[in-house]
């Protein structure tokens, strides 16, 4: 049963693991994704990089020698887990605009009866950043008593109209698309247009005005001089195509739908205050970091969060990272966040 | 001319004056609008309002009581100057995209014919917002010897990627509108599915977190609840899609395309540094504003200009005006900012 009252009559989640499970089933980390990600967070032997190659690893924060990770496709996404483009068993066909909408609150409950089925009945840590960082909230609020220790990355305790409104547009994009076609394009041509302007219009919110300077400039494509023409010119310009087109290759329109909405609908404080959201976890250490150049989910978000847990007494430690990247901070090689999670988690009882 | 190396070869301009040009010529101001603004500065006897009336009026800081103001719709616009819209002498057409690119050198050197032929020697004051205050800056360090002060306002002395980026997302939109059509819509349906887009983009950059939380929250349509469904549901979302809607009335979609480029190729500084820019620039007075909660262009960037004109003697005050409005702070009612631009005309010597 879904927060949105519909229910979803069975439901596949595609998950990694990485590391063994101790004998004593207390070694095991969550790690969150966020919008495009995938239960892919690590390397490890395949061909194919994991989207946090720079946390997981030997000698990494996440080392799979000392924790059992377990990173888990969220529900609505496209990589393995049940999404809009899975097939609807009522119908045998896609469920397109059928699926049911998902909530942050869906996903944790789908992923709690994955731990309760691997025998897991503590875990050691819950981490993300952006939606993973809210998954990690919200896991901490509804299972404070199986977890020992939280660590949400450049994320907020709620979306707020401005991460609405920039959702939207981007939302707006795909429904621009005719290709789209109220969702049902699974057997025509997908609306990669509007794909791809929505990831470039999402992308300038991941980066900062500074890293683009720093990357980008004025340059030209043409050099040296203006070509007067209605085409990309600019390197940011040409730059943007490119993370807008092979993103298209990669994922999911309707995925994309219903996961900014997960976001939009992200609220832990719903009707209260935030102070009372948390009273309910109790021996349980939080690692709040947020990155200075992020204006999407801005520090000022994350202190209230801090705000939040210190006045209810639980053990909290704060980082704001200086970093130019934006957003996009915690994906990057970052020596300091890796340093802060490995000394935090060093410090943990397994 | 054109910088573009093509030659316009005709053109109109429209433009509306306030006041009385005194006998000596020397009360002119020139007020320079942005993106989607008009000649129409002050409402006066119009039953249409003015896009600056809390600035312009009597008792207001541009009093056509005092001085003989003077707003130019630029070219590449659609409010009657000369612009992709507009019919092309050669084919009897509209120009659609045979109209040559326009930059923020061309505007100012099309208004000098203007004030060459009211017979103005010198202008009192030139001023604009944004895209406005690009073409004070251009001006100020084309026609120094005929200005005796500048006020530009919640602008820069360069587009930066990050401008860019933007503007090429909104350009995007419109390019994905099968209406668009290449440019060649004039005789049927225009894109306006794709204008609207990018104004809605265009509208979160004017604003401001802050003044979005104020103004919204995360107030719902269909209180109290989450209606679950892809239409717009939180108040943040339908406020957007009224300005796109009610933006597509009254702008055309080329015209957009144009002043988004005009935009990107602004760059006072190109090859060289800011202050050999002004290095021409004597026996003028600026008068730089920002304003705190402007991300679009920020503070930082008027502080460049600032140093640019210290560092050449140039008598410059600086304020920056803290409010929540964002970018679009120089457009509402702002008694700071009507108090500071009055006092330092009121000190100028007619």
């Amino acid at each position: 049963m879904l927060q949105s009252g519909e229910a979803l009559e069975g439901f596949q989640l595609a998950y990694e693991t990485y590391g063994v499970l101790n004998t004593s089933k207390s070694n095991a980390i969550l790690i969150f994704h966020a919008l495009s990600g995938s239960s892919h967070v690590y390397r490890y032997k395949s061909e194919v990089g994991g989207w946090w190659d720079q946390m997981v690893g030997p000698g990494k924060p996440f080392d799979p020698s000392k924790y059992y990770i377990i990173c888990v496709n969220i529900l609505g996404s496209c990589y393995g887990s049940t999404g809009p483009s899975s097939i609807n068993p009522k119908t045998d066909k896609p469920y397109c605009l059928e699926f049911p909408l998902i909530t942050v609150h869906d996903i944790i409950k789908s992923i709690k009866l994955l731990i309760d089925d691997l025998g897991i009945k503590k875990v050691l840590s819950v981490t993300g950043g952006s939606l993973g960082g809210f998954q990690a909230l919200e896991w901490a609020v509804n299972y404070p008593n199986i977890t020992q220790s939280v660590i949400p990355i450049a994320t907020a305790s709620y979306a707020t109209p401005f991460n609405i409104a920039f959702n939207e547009v981007q939302r707006q994009a795909i429904y621009s698309d005719p290709n789209w076609d109220n969702g049902n394009y699974y057997t025509g041509e997908p609306p990669n247009v509007g794909l791809r302007l929505a990831r470039q219009i999402g992308h300038i919110t991941y980066l900062s005005e500074d890293s683009m300077k720093e990357k980008f400039g004025r340059d030209l494509r043409y050099n040296p001089e203006y070509i007067f023409q209605f085409k990309e010119e600019f390197e940011v310009e040409s730059y943007l195509q490119y993370k807008g087109t092979s993103f298209t290759k990669r994922f999911d329109a309707n995925s994309y739908l219903y996961l900014t909405k997960t976001i939009d609908y992200f609220d832990l404080k719903k009707d209260q205050n935030l102070v009372k959201t948390f009273s309910g976890v109790k021996n349980v250490k939080f690692l709040v970091i947020s990155f200075s150049s992020d204006w999407l989910y801005p520090t000022t978000q994350s202190r209230e969060i801090v705000y939040a847990l210190k006045s209810n007494g639980i053990e909290t430690s704060f980082v704001e990272i200086k970093t130019h990247y934006g957003h996009d901070s915690f994906l990057v090689d970052c020596k300091d966040l890796r340093e802060i999670v490995f000394s935090f988690l060093e410090n943990l009882k397994i």
